[in-house]
């Protein structure tokens, strides 16, 4: 329930300091261009999952200095009167464009393209990047998890591996890359996103066996529900389970334990008490790597925790917004120069971009391509940014469910190498147009 | 500014059915103990530290089922009726001891002790351990860092990389471990730490060349700020900062390249200006290794990112929360029973438990003590467990500098081993008492 509240501090202080700074110089009101990218993906990945765009337009919505905001800046000498009443005036007025929210990204994707004056621009550095950093990684985890599922559900169960708002933001981040519900309550309320779950190993600990654990489920969230069967002894819990439900009860499930051969057992069991519609349900400190190897195993479904949250290994995207353009001076009407920095190790290409996505004539991604300049593009090229904000009004908005469908496509549209599971290349090249990679 | 709102639906849909169950069974009022605790440290960990005390007492007051959340619980489903009323009616009315914030922990160290009925306590599962799984891991790893800069000032600056609330808990657990100052605004607005920063590349690459940009930060923030030098050639941006600002420049900082070799160079170069008060402040991909490795160059502070915010290799801190006893019968006197699970490879110890750190006579820790009974402490045992809420009532507030200066002091008493970086066993031996070890 913080959407309502000013989003402007979750910010570092240089940003701040920066716009004093530039509004002092005269510098502050050049108009500039801001990208964000990833210079690399995570060793794992093939290719990365743009998440948190809707997160970030309302963000920007609430990126307002308030007279809360601006009496800690004042009290605590951050920034000067001048940047105080710069501030209290602030809204982002610029233009942002953005790979759609669900599309694939690679190395160098310009996924994010925001144009506007250097004061208005840079302040929204660390906002993006937290958003874009945490959601992208999430969901880029959760593509694999999907792949490796082969279409089995997958439950997003990790709140309490990770910060109680990332919690939130990473149910919503592995909805849009393909899981089907998760276990966080305020990820319902807040985004829609379907709810699940039914007792833990407390409840059975709690009655003084664990048949009248399961009985007092069964009677108040009825034989359609899940026991959970791994307490004591897993066969013996599976027989007390069917005998007071009988072959209707909903799933069992698994939490521990070798869970490939204690889903054999178990689906040989309920077959045989003819609970043949009775579900399998496994968690247990999944990842991408164990659910692929329980592809065979009699498996109805998959809970997934602290991999998902933590990114499998990857729990930020290393996504940059650097300035790659800006005014040649102060004068309103001046043109665009690229600029880049020369950092050892940490270079950056200059000036705006644009991307599409070519494609072969079966519809098969074969490379990213990255413009200096607006393209002329062919039938099999298909472009990527789309407008977010317009003039300084959000027109990006979409439901999450559009953004879950997209990712779907995109990732239908690469080629096999990347649903592997093996390390490798990102699953197709970025191709730089001639200038940008000079 | 999320303070004030519902916490109630950072929770797993499972706690909630598992109070509608066992609301049905009668069993929902028994008294109950549940134990939060690590079952094993990290890989490269030596010791955990306690934090998110003090973020967990301000959600406990929040964990109110107000009219929004119960609409939403009752439009989607999610319990019943009698549920929806015993929530709306749900206060925390039990008591809560734990580790002092900013204590070290180690296997099996009973953290946090929730004693109360089963409902009220298995409901605040999910958000503890939210809340003490980011913020431990966060400091365990600052810790370590805090070390490796041997007495050098530590700046946080991760937020672009961890979720925008995440940031500032990270914040404030990398104040608590030993670090000086973050650069998250809201982390200084909601917890009073020291907030700083001046520039990034950015603000170089806005202007017409590095010397007016350097001459613009200087004119507006003082000869006392820190340039950024590494956008183009080191030498050169020094040698131009020391041209405008004189010996009396702050700092440099150094964010790209071979950080030794480079701080050698500038070191070298500011002291024949005269500048020998400038300090050089490094950041850049920097971990614990990185900092160790830079103990004998001329360095003088460093700001630490990524690593700091994903927990340095382990962005969680492995807490589970489990019941581990039960009162015997639904009797509202009936005594309490020890419970554990049976799990394979996820045991859990019965019975409540009582804590304290065995000194030797220098004040040397040498083994963590886990007791079964509340113990009669001999001079040279420490207890661990302080009250935090009574009766409903939280009694544990404090300030965070509190909280800061025990970490200080905990650390301290570890022996030496605690202190290494490289990978072994915790710095002492957890030892339980004889009916815990059955």
């Amino acid at each position: 329930m913080t959407e309502r509240w000013s989003s402007a501090l979750l910010t570092d202080h240089y940003e701040l300091t920066m716009v004093q700074a530039a509004l002092h110089s005269g510098a502050a009101q050049r108009r500039t261009v801001f990208e964000m990218f990833a210079r690399r993906l995570p060793e794992t990945r093939r290719y990365g999952v743009v998440a948190g765009t809707g997160r970030f337009l309302d963000a920007l919505e609430r990126f307002r200095f308030d007279p809360e905001v601006l009496d800690f800046l004042a009290r605590n000498g951050i920034v000067d009167d001048p940047t105080l009443s710069f501030l209290a005036d602030y809204r982002f007025s610029g233009d942002i464009w953005g790979y759609a929210e669900g599309d694939c990204f690679f190395p160098g994707s310009p996924i994010l393209v925001v144009e506007g004056s250097f004061a208005e621009c840079v302040v929204l550095e660390t906002l993006a990047l937290s958003i874009y950093n945490h959601d992208c990684a999430i969901a880029s985890a959760a593509s694999r998890m999907v792949h490796a599922a082969h279409g089995r559900p997958l439950i997003e169960m990790g709140s309490r591996r990770t910060h109680e708002e990332a919690a939130v933001a990473a149910a919503r981040a592995a909805y849009l890359a393909g899981f089907d519900a998760t276990s966080n309550l305020e990820a319902g309320r807040r985004h829609g996103i379907p709810t699940t779950g039914t007792s833990a190993h407390a409840f059975t600990l709690l009655h003084d066996n664990e048949r009248s654990a399961f009985a007092a489920q069964l009677a108040s969230l009825g034989t359609g529900t899940t026991l959970l069967v791994d307490t004591y002894e897993v066969m013996r819990a599976v027989n007390t389970a069917v005998e007071l439900a009988g072959p209707e009860l909903g799933a069992v499930r698994l939490d521990s334990g070798d869970l490939e051969e204690l889903a054999i057992q178990v689906r040989k069991f309920l077959d045989g008490k003819g609970a043949t519609g009775t579900r399998i349900i496994v968690t247990g400190d999944l990842d991408e790597y164990s659910i692929q190897a329980l592809a065979i195993a009699p498996v109805d479904g998959y809970g997934v925790g602290t991999a998902l949250v933590t990114g499998s290994g990857a729990p930020t995207a290393s996504l940059v917004y650097k300035l790659v353009a800006r005014a040649q001076s102060d004068a309103p009407d001046a043109p665009l120069s690229p600029v880049a920095k020369r950092s050892v190790g940490k270079p950056s290409k200059g000036g705006r971009k644009w991307a599409a996505r070519r494609l072969d004539d079966r519809g098969v991604a074969t490379s990213e391509r990255v413009f200096a300049h607006e393209p002329e593009l062919t039938p099999l090229e298909r472009p990527l940014l789309v407008p977010l904000v317009r003039g300084g009004e959000i027109v990006g908005r979409e439901p999450l469910e559009a953004a879950r469908e997209r990712h779907a496509r995109s990732v239908a549209e690469l080629p096999a190498t990347a649903r592997q599971m093996s390390r490798g290349e990102p699953a197709i090249p970025t191709v730089f147009e001639q200038r940008l990679s000079l």
